[in-house]
């Protein structure tokens, strides 16, 4: 079967290495394992290298499960990543035939992987001036066959976010013909578990996936989980036998390192992504060229460019003429806009800003828009 | 969508943690973290755990690319062990209603997944007085739309094993009607890559998954692979976007410890097999009970039950009354016989296998079956 090139992570792979001022990544700075055994010096003393328990390590499942309100055993399933949670719930929730709804700009996975699946998908657009989701909007694209909502809470890349009272609106408008809500949750801040809410805690066809790649800075223990009713979450321990078997006791033990430190973790780069922001709000009273809604919640943020300007070309040239790096709005469907990351720390990020402004100016009178000003 | 449990991956789920002798596991004897740190000690001290190199640490990429034939650098794609490599072939190479042929005895994957994505599968029966596969029986098995031919090689649970010429025949068999040949290889020992042909090496639609679960003792790593043609990697590379963008620097930074101590490491279980299969030969001479084709190649066998016994309730008295612990040739679709690992290091073997006698003597006994010997 065939699926469509997944554009944003191609661009990364084609792209990224030559990044000198990496400003489009969506993970916070990465902790590396020397990080990790200091915060446990003793976390590989006594990890056997087999299959481990099955369903995954019991301190560590507890651990996840402390960050939700239904506790219960049986409704946490762990994976590679939040990727192979996100696929193992549309695999095993959808048929084909079935509807989906997505969001857009939204992460290319919840839209191409549904139609892969051989169902119809239909992207709703967020409003630009302000990034969020129209509800009355979402109601009217409901059809008989829509068999699940899905998307990121807060999203990729404009950190749209939905608050506890709006995802039970959401949840009252699927509740009746028994519509499934996936929701990937790897931007949201599990500190507070009541102020930002889990679906999965909301709804017993809330789904929520997550990972330690975000806010975590972790990606590359390429771990995961999914929260959801038991029932699905039997089902998806019965496919993990053909897809995984186990996530593994090394991969566990450190994300058991990670999550036992979670605090401490998260308020570093809680601190960062604050610092980050206010040198981007004084750089955004005084760029004449940039635009952004900025977010409240989670670590990424969608920038405008002058108007009429192709991001594609323009990334692409920024990257060449001055090592800034931005995946292009064209990459999410959306022309215009680039990705703007928030929570890598830089060393001079309001220089890098300046250099983005200069190089933006020189951009435009070479490309005879200099009056594509804001 | 629906997908039939996986039999023999339950059956170890619940029943593995009760075992005191596990006589029925594939892998060999598993490394412990402490172990690969002995053979490099520096190994974590450069680990930063962001997603990579999408595809792959290079060195690690050239390793495993020195254990085939073709080595060329688009012919490999990495993976979350091989069960994740089998799956994306098939995901990308079969469409529903497409026919595929594997081996019964099998492994559950085979027949299952291919039934999962809408084709139908021909199991085919291997000649229980060797394991051999009929070369015959499989021609008369192609029909017009036949896409696929997969089994393991060896395979698991019998051991059964291609040899460069057979590959050939079954190539030529596939070869006009454009069939893809899927072999998982992880039984296969790399050491020697001219004796033991990976199927990626001898045809253009041969597709060779493998990982670091068996031979090499370290399953926890959860790593693996796919080898084939450059296009079919291609379209591998951009579906991993979706599952799992890449398998992480950890991960990959303790693979290749391993693949580059690959012969002492392969080496020691080769002579941890040699020895069990000396007490394991000499016990069959004896046993009135059991008998075994043992395998050229791989870590696995199928140890035959006295005639008339059924392998279910024989494993799960078996396992109650004295800690001996087997899969049941149930899960495979094939009563009368219990999967026996081969490769695990046991403190002593040939009283574990007298203790077998025993019990199987009484049981008999007790479930009215005393002449059902051998």
């Amino acid at each position: 079967m065939k699926i469509a090139r997944f554009l944003t992570e191609e661009w990364m792979n084609d792209y990224e290495r030559q990044a000198k001022y990496n400003l489009t990544d969506t993970s916070c700075e990465s902790l590396t394992m020397q990080d990790l055994l200091k915060l446990d010096p003793h976390a590989l003393d006594d990890v056997t290298l087999d299959y481990g328990w099955i369903t995954g390590l019991s301190e560590l499942r507890n651990e996840i499960l402390s960050m939700y309100q239904n506790q219960d055993e049986k409704t946490l399933a762990l994976t590679h990543g939040a990727l192979q949670a996100n696929e193992l719930a549309m695999n095993l929730v959808l048929n084909p035939g079935d509807h989906v709804i997505t969001i857009k700009p939204g992460y290319q996975q919840f839209s191409d992987y549904p139609r892969f699946l051989g169902c119809t998908a239909t992207e709703i657009e967020l409003n630009p001036s302000d990034w969020s989701l129209s509800m009355d909007t979402l109601a009217k694209a409901i059809l008989p066959e829509t068999r699940m909502i899905l998307f990121a809470n807060p999203s990729n890349p404009t950190g749209t976010w939905l608050d506890r009272t709006q995802l039970e609106q959401l949840v009252d408008l699927c509740k009746e013909q028994g519509i499934w809500i996936l929701l990937d949750e790897v931007y949201r801040n599990p500190l507070y578990p009541d102020q930002e809410a889990a679906i999965s805690d909301l709804y017993d066809k809330g789904i929520s996936t997550s990972s330690l790649s975000k806010i975590y800075g972790c990606a590359g223990l390429r771990f995961g989980w999914m929260k959801a009713c038991p029932e699905l979450i039997a089902r998806v321990h019965s496919m993990r036998d053909y897809m995984l078997i186990s996530t593994g006791p090394l991969v566990e033990q450190m994300a058991f390192v990670v999550l036992q430190n979670r605090q401490s973790i998260i308020e570093n780069v809680q601190k960062v992504v604050a610092e980050n922001k206010a040198i981007l709000n004084k750089w955004l009273e005084s760029t004449p060229y940039f635009k952004l809604n900025m977010p409240e919640k989670g670590t990424v943020s969608f920038l405008q460019l002058p108007e009429g300007t192709g991001s594609t070309k323009f990334a692409v040239d920024l990257l060449e003429k001055t090592g800034i790096f931005f995946v292009p709005g064209s990459t999410f469907g959306m022309d215009g806009y680039v990705r703007l990351g928030l929570a890598k720390k830089h060393d001079d990020l309001a220089s890098i800003l300046q250099r983005l402004d200069k190089f933006t100016q020189q951009w435009l009178e070479k490309n005879g828009k200099e009056d594509a000003q804001k």
